[in-house]
């Protein structure tokens, strides 16, 4: 058997997660809390599953938490959307990744990603039979060059992939970018994936410059969230694309064949907190900014540099005063190992990583004391 | 956007269901119970959530649930697998097909399955760039005919798709036909699916035909079941893979990618019933086999002709005697209408309908009393 995917090993997610585990030392690799999603949600999973809702949902999602989103899209982004016709339900955001690619990219087709990036894009662009071109954000703000993006596309290009709060750097991308991109791509025959699922992680007070809040773009965009991330339930494996519709139908005919459909009393217990805990969304960011600042503070007093994550709940910090002489997923490692806390090297978010990278990814999405006990840790070194 | 499933529309198992939900029929259609899963299983679904147990599990599925599947696969079917390297946890069998297909075929690959087939499948092969080379079963048995299936296999034949018990008609594959396959791609580059998903709804003493018992096979297959078919719970969209090392290494490149992980705090749920409640498994032929005779019992009196099902929770019934006018499609529609019971026909499932087939599917998962109010009112037409 020759393998389809011999690029292919085990994702750095995994390997740290491992490591941390084996290692007893503080988990600040893969993205998810160590505290759990709000009472009121889990108890109402509790009630649905015993309640009796445990037979499969409708393909395209439980009409009740398609409605929820598209509320939530209105009054958030001011974007009227059809629950039935441009709301899809998957079993996680990954998947709703994968279904967009698969919906529309066909061998030969160039998809155009920013590296680094979220590691799952490249296999499901060639699982798809497509190429991803690599174009890397100009360091150290991780802003798209427009420039070098103008160049890279050829009539071959078929999809562009953003990520705004983009992973693993923090960087936002505004809204005069989606104006630029919306002209650079006006007339081709281009579609935009947005990975937005950390979009109610953003601080400060800036604004997230969702796809959904820009007319012209979103008439060829799948845009992506996860109730995962949201949530605080990142084993719940429960996301969504909005889409106009003629986009939406095409996804879902790779949705229905791909899982059919989500996880039914999960979908319940959303729509029944949603409705009930509008609240939860508007008190994210500051809960999030909180955690972001207490980490950042401690760390001031490390040998650790770094510019505060204007989002997501990924801290980036530079090492190079540290051990210069470790790239770093051997930091990674090392600080895991001999130092006890886990991180994500970012090199392997890169098809080409930049020489003399020094920078590994935090995830401060953890309890007070957890992120007290990892700082001192990382001040020690 | 030219659609890439240009023969993909809304699925049989979507318009039955809908159409039984806006009249009000009985739903007999897609395969689904209308009773609960065990309380102990949905108890421990509400512990797990409510104790914490709702970030990422790890990417293969938790090792707690791997372990009973390699228990009971040993126990059942007499082969010894690694919970580590040879079962793969994924969001459902329906996605456990989609993985395995695009594990192994390439552009241009041959797929053979054998109508009528579930209608996964050939997207799934659509999708990879493989075509579907259909081959009916024969009628009246739903037998494969060995003649015509060695004349089908070709130098770029690559994988066969398996399905027994046999969704729809409930025909049963026996061991000699698994001796027959071994020797026809024995020296082969063929590699095995086999969608077993109601291996445990066998009836009246016959034994499932497991390709797990038979060693050749084996190794050059993925084996496919469901948590959901098998716990009663079908909204819980959690399935399992079981496919030699080397294959699994290879599906698990692709989950990776399609969806990193299934929902954690099921997957606690089911490994703490499995191994509390190993007699489920033993109960559920007895169980359904009643289901099955209750139906057909009543199901005597009327003018539909059918021999009993041996497997899965399907009736097959032939309505020529009824309205051979109808084709299937538009008899169950009429059934449903008209007559208040939902059903799904049967020709969907082909890519060329036999001639004169006026056969539609009853799924009898049902309450004794749902069983007995369709039967009286299919008897009254
Ligand atoms: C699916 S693994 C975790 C993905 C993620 O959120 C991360 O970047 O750590
Ligand atoms: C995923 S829809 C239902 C599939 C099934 O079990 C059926 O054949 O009815």
């Amino acid at each position: 058997l020759i393998s389809k995917l011999p690029n292919v090993g085990t994702t750095i997610f995994t390997t740290m997660s491992q490591l941390a585990a084996e290692t007893g030392a503080l988990n600040l690799s893969q993205g998810f809390p160590d505290f759990d999603g709000p009472d009121a949600l889990r108890e109402a999973v509790a009630r649905h599953v015993m309640e009796g809702h445990n037979q499969y949902a409708p393909m395209t999602g439980l009409p009740a938490l398609r409605e929820q989103v598209a509320l939530k899209v209105s009054s958030l982004y001011g974007l009227q959307v059809s629950a039935e016709a441009e709301v899809t339900i998957t079993p996680g955001a990954t998947q709703a990744i994968f279904c967009a690619i698969h919906a529309v990219i066909r061998p030969g087709d160039e998809v155009i990603v920013f590296d680094p990036c979220y590691d799952s894009y490249e296999p499901a662009v060639e699982l798809a039979g497509g190429v991803c071109v690599h174009q890397a954000l100009s360091l150290p703000d991780f802003a798209i060059d427009w420039q070098m993006l103008a160049d890279a596309i050829t009539p071959r290009t078929r999809m562009i992939v953003l990520n705004t709060p983009h992973n693993p750097s923090g960087a936002l991308i505004e809204m005069a970018d989606l104006d630029r991109l919306a002209v650079l791509i006006r007339d081709r025959d281009i579609y935009l994936l947005s990975d937005e699922v950390y979009e109610h992680l953003v601080f400060d007070g800036r604004e997230h410059a969702s796809v959904l809040r820009h007319d012209e773009l979103y008439q060829r965009a799948f845009v992506i969230s996860s109730f995962g991330k949201t949530y605080h339930v990142t084993g719940w494996k429960t996301g969504y694309v909005v889409a106009p519709a003629a986009l939406s139908s095409e996804l879902r005919k790779v949705h229905q064949y791909v899982s059919f459909t989500s996880v039914t009393p999960l979908q319940w217990a959303l729509a029944d907190f949603m409705a009930a805990h509008p609240e939860h969304l508007a008190e994210l960011p500051a809960f999030y900014q909180a955690k972001r600042d207490l980490f950042c503070d401690l760390l001031a007093n490390s040998r650790f540099r770094f510019t505060r994550a204007a989002g997501t709940y990924f801290q980036l910090t530079d090492y190079s005063a540290i051990r210069p002489d470790l790239d770093d997923v051997a930091m990674a490692k090392w600080l895991t190992r001999e130092h006890g806390v886990a991180s994500i090297p970012i090199s392997v978010f890169y098809q080409t990583p930049p020489a003399e990278s020094r920078l590994v990814r935090f995830c401060f999405a953890k309890r007070e004391e957890t992120l007290r006990q990892a700082a001192e840790r990382l001040c020690a070194i």
